[in-house]
């Protein structure tokens, strides 16, 4: 088969295409012809080398995110038919043709969606739906605020926290992706890229998806109303910084860290379970869908790299064989 | 009657006691007369005018919590009658010889507590029992991690911890204290005076109770397991410091503040509530006990105040009428 893979740390173009061996489906697991991917900020790291894969997945090639059809079934899975149309997370290894998951993990691709926008789906809606719901436990007539809403988690929890009945807030530092924004649900668009949020925000909010880390940590704490709650998603402008923990003792507030990528097996299993009750049908009815920024070839992942370096994408880069 | 009332923020002197006019219960009210009240670290902080007594508290009364006796009933209330003997947690006013509170947010005293034991309970126990329970989850064979463990909370959370049927880890500057806190359930306890309790913890924790704040910030982040929560009662050490939110979120902490003064009356008559059936029977039954370190006549509140500053102390001072 085919596989992004990585020559060593570095630029973009650290990444090439090669062929290398196929991999096989052990004892519950499903063998997926992978027909589309996505990026994610992780991927950007690990060609860094400041991110590397968990173990047991593969540790040189790169891709978080799937969608494809089942090609084979090892011995004892019997949750998936070949042919079948499916899409998931997986810990790396997923910019291949080939990719073998455990059949627990893999969750259906609904019918309104083909493979690349299926593709779009994964790590922005289950993390969103997480960090929304089984960490944030967002309640309808909530506010929510959502940093960096432009981005493919952004996109996606703007339209989940909306479908939930939530206020939704959300910031960017490009007024044009505000802008888009609000089509997906986004109540109240703050322009970060002159001044800070706190003083935008208004009435106190329940909930943070924060994607800024330290030097945003004062204004999220600031802007939480008491027994609300800060989902950390990442941190694009630093983890390390002078912080304050006074408010969060007397406020008592939840600081909440979550990242998928190092969840085992149960885990993953687990909340592609929540996700086929809460998530699916949602996706299937129309109510949130994914948000495609471009749409590229496998063979461009250098391109693609390059464009979300350079933060001018709303939603998701595909990445299509 | 007589209440310890402030002259201005200050050392332990500007405590006195002064003849003031009686409170009357209003609907739903219960008046107590007051025999046992007990000291808290908010009470030293309110004292040098660090600390505001939450609004429809006495501003200028000191003291969290009280045991007494029903003494009248204020319209509609009918959960007590004269003479009951009652404990509980208010935000201010309780060194006082009559105290009003809501009748929900009153407990009843153990048969097997005298009042000056009783005065021991409320904060210590509530507070733990908070803590070990709503905001940590603690399970069964479970690691708790829990500083100044020889501490009116600490004392209360170690036993609390125990007949949970975790193991229990402790911290304190005093070798003697946590050899005293060995005969309440402690099994692994831990020297602070000289060295950091990091690398003396061994197996990862799933719960710290922390009060000594941001500079042992790394170190209870270091030594939580995956999904481990860190509930921060107090800053002993400051609230601001350098802090690395990194670990946080790769291994998907929990980070979450708790005070109970200033909850309001619906929080504090659910946590009443649920301590009626998780924390009271274990009081009935001897599982757990109030630790005093000694009694003084409320008259000696200055005296009082200087022994929890000396922190020589172990366990409660209560103060009597």
């Amino acid at each position: 088969m085919r596989a992004v893979v990585h020559a060593g740390a570095g630029g973009p173009d650290v990444l090439s295409i090669r062929d290398i061996g196929d991999p096989s489906p052990g004892p519950g697991q499903v063998r997926v012809r992978v027909r589309a991917s996505a990026l994610n900020r992780a991927d950007i790291l690990q060609r860094k080398g400041r991110y590397h894969a968990p173990p047991g997945w593969p540790a040189d090639i790169p891709g978080l995110e799937y969608a494809g059809e089942i090609e084979s079934v090892g011995a004892g899975a019997s949750r998936w038919a070949a042919g079948d149309r499916v899409m998931g997370l997986v810990g790396g290894g997923a910019h291949a043709e080939l990719l073998v998951v455990p059949e627990d993990e893999v969750l259906p691709v609904p019918a309104a969606l083909d493979f690349p926008e299926a593709a779009a789906v994964p790590e922005a809606f289950l993390t969103a739906f997480d960090a929304l719901t089984v960490r944030g436990h967002l309640q309808r007539g909530q506010r929510v605020l959502i940093h960096t809403v432009g981005s493919g988690v952004g996109t996606a929890a703007a339209q989940l926290a909306h479908a939930m009945g939530a206020t939704v807030l959300g910031t960017s530092r490009t007024a044009e992706k505000l802008e888009r924004a609000r089509a997906l649900g986004l109540d109240v668009g703050i322009d970060t890229s002159h001044g800070s949020f706190a003083d935008r925000v208004g009435e106190p909010v329940h909930l943070v998806l924060d994607t800024l880390g330290a030097p945003a940590f004062a204004d999220n704490v600031a802007v939480l109303a008491p027994l609300g709650r800060l989902v950390l998603l990442g941190f694009l402008g630093g983890s390390r910084g002078e912080i304050d923990l006074g408010p969060v003792l007397r406020k008592r507030l939840e600081i909440i860290g979550t990242v998928l990528r190092t969840r085992g097996p149960g885990e993953r299993a687990a909340l592609a379970d929540a996700a086929r009750t809460g998530l699916i049908p949602l996706l299937e009815s129309g109510a949130v869908r994914p948000v495609i920024d471009r749409r590229l070839p496998m063979a461009a992942i250098a391109e693609a790299h390059r464009a979300m370096e350079g933060n001018g994408t709303f939603g998701k880069i595909v990445l299509e064989w």
